[in-house]
């Protein structure tokens, strides 16, 4: 599908007419749902996820065969203010290690028979630091949309978006803090390991973004130009795409959520056809998922980003459709039902 | 390997004596995890699996390839009381359904690689109504062990053990109220679809199948026999077997914990090479999880049995164990370790 936005303008009318699942299809899966050898209700969430799956694939017994796992990495001015614990080389340094197959989303994609696919965003050019004003022109802004929308293989079947960029924690805190309210110090977390003074320097370069850029209050868009970062903005793109392409996503983390949220505030219900695969270690991850209504699938404490949350969950949503498309019904069993 | 016990005091001779981790293997995996390219601590709960499952393996850089899902099928004299919203033949219907690959179980164990492996026992002639006296003789208690300790290949690298068997959450309430005290409110759910006056019902039969069968009190293999049934024998034996041949267990449901919950009574430590696949539906298994010091690993509003959410946790451990023996090292990807 070739892009059809050049603005932030024409991205926000993609926006305001997206798609939706196929009433149909999920009509059709509920009442398998009701069919199969098993108590109602006894796959608990399991059930829900199979039907909104199929909802959207607009198929009632779909299968999983081509998940894809996008991750996008960028670099931040704002870690001049020194709020990681890692210098800015190693977000470079990470593609390298996703490139040869070394990190943990690639072990993941692999467990989980995902296509996995890196996309470094002018790693050399970080973002402007907020602290000082926006990150991103309206241009850079709508390139780094394009970068996420290009990157979706419309075959795909399932996505996860995720990211690498050292300093992007902060960006998820000013993002969340733009769009909910609250103190900075409700938003921020240790990212890969701040504390002590640190972690209230980078509560202060926090609330310094969101008082430097007051645009970003309350406008998903802004927020996400302003306070965000080439592969927020970037995830932010393949979301909408994937749902321009009916594709089922797992959202991944933090960063993954705040800039989903971006989505979520300049349009409601912009991220129905996705999940939250995870809740991270990073506390503002549960208050955002909160906000947005979202049950994560999985609370293991992780708190690494690059997808790796989103992938894990991949697993989940196999056993989720495995079992709503092949169990048998009570007729076919011979079971009976109650 | 041979059965080596021919009666219960042989049987907690052995549950005296079990093997422990290799305290090398721990060491050496807790070192390498140090080394991946992660910030410490990001993979969370993943990196305690990976490593306890590399401690009982006795390998820091295991992989798993041959994962088993063993399930127990048995009827129970106590249906007589009317505890169970399906009648008794479904047990029977349940175990075709397994034959023929048409149960969740099927699914997951398809999804995620393992062998699955259905065992019916002696489904025509049901254990003794609980309520009366004890649901088997010491003679039924110990072929039921033995039948579980035979199931298990000892080639298999992960085990989930489940059970079917309608009438079998009374068995897991009774037992749990014969170890851990309490009121039979307190251990006594819904199962499969009871409520209202036949979930009261179904808490006067655990509390007269506990005040009936007195030594169960505190007593883990006298639990398992007054009060349990085959299945959950069976499933003992094998957690016992998997112990012995240092294959790591992931626990399923309510049933399977009470069962498991026998041992650890029986032999405090008994359980070390199990995890919590997840936290079922049934609210008593979460408080039998939290004394038994389980955390689960999924959560999911499932209360299906059959191995359901065991086997959905094995999903989640090939994650944790692809990362931890796949990834790169900080020295290997050349990345700057903060």
């Amino acid at each position: 599908m070739q892009p059809n936005f050049t603005s932030i303008e024409e991205f926000f009318h993609i926006l305001q007419h997206l798609p939706d699942e196929h009433a149909d299809a999920r009509a059709e899966a509920e009442a398998r749902n009701g069919q199969l050898t098993k108590p109602p209700g006894a796959l608990g969430r399991l059930e829900d996820l199979a039907i909104w799956y199929a909802a959207w694939r607009g198929n009632p017994r779909p299968q999983i065969k081509a998940p894809q796992v996008v991750i996008f990495a960028g670099n931040h001015g704002v870690t001049a203010q020194g709020v990681s614990a890692f210098p800015a080389e190693v977000t470079a340094q990470m593609v390298l290690n996703f490139e040869a197959g070394g990190a943990a989303i690639n072990q993941l994609s692999k467990a989980y028979g995902a296509d996995l696919d890196v996309h470094a965003l002018a790693l050399e050019t970080p973002t402007a630091d907020f602290t000082q004003g926006p990150a991103m022109s309206e241009a850079e802004l709508v390139e780094a949309l394009l970068k996420g929308w290009q990157a979706i293989d419309s075959n795909s079947d399932l996505l996860v978006v995720g990211e690498m960029g050292i300093g992007n924690t902060t960006c998820g805190s000013a993002i969340a803090m733009a769009l909910f309210g609250g103190d900075a110090e409700d938003w921020t977390g240790r990212g890969t390991g701040v504390e002590g003074e640190a972690l209230r320097n980078k509560a202060d370069v926090v609330a310094r973004g969101v008082e430097v850029n007051p645009d970003s209050k309350n406008n998903g868009l802004e927020a996400l130009r302003c306070l965000g970062g080439r592969e927020l903005a970037a995830m932010a793109g393949a979301i909408v795409r994937a749902r321009i392409e009916r594709i089922p996503l797992i959202l991944d983390g933090f960063i993954c959520t705040a800039a989903a949220a971006c989505l979520e505030a300049a349009q409601p219900g912009a991220l129905d056809h996705t999940v939250a695969g995870h809740v991270s270690a990073e506390a503002a991850h549960s208050r955002m998922l909160k906000k947005l209504g979202k049950e994560p699938l999985l609370s293991l404490g992780m708190r690494l980003g690059e997808g790796s949350g989103g992938a894990l969950a991949i697993g989940v949503l196999k056993g989720a459709i495995a079992c709503h498309s092949g169990m048998a019904t009570f007729a076919e069993a011979g079971v009976a039902d109650g």
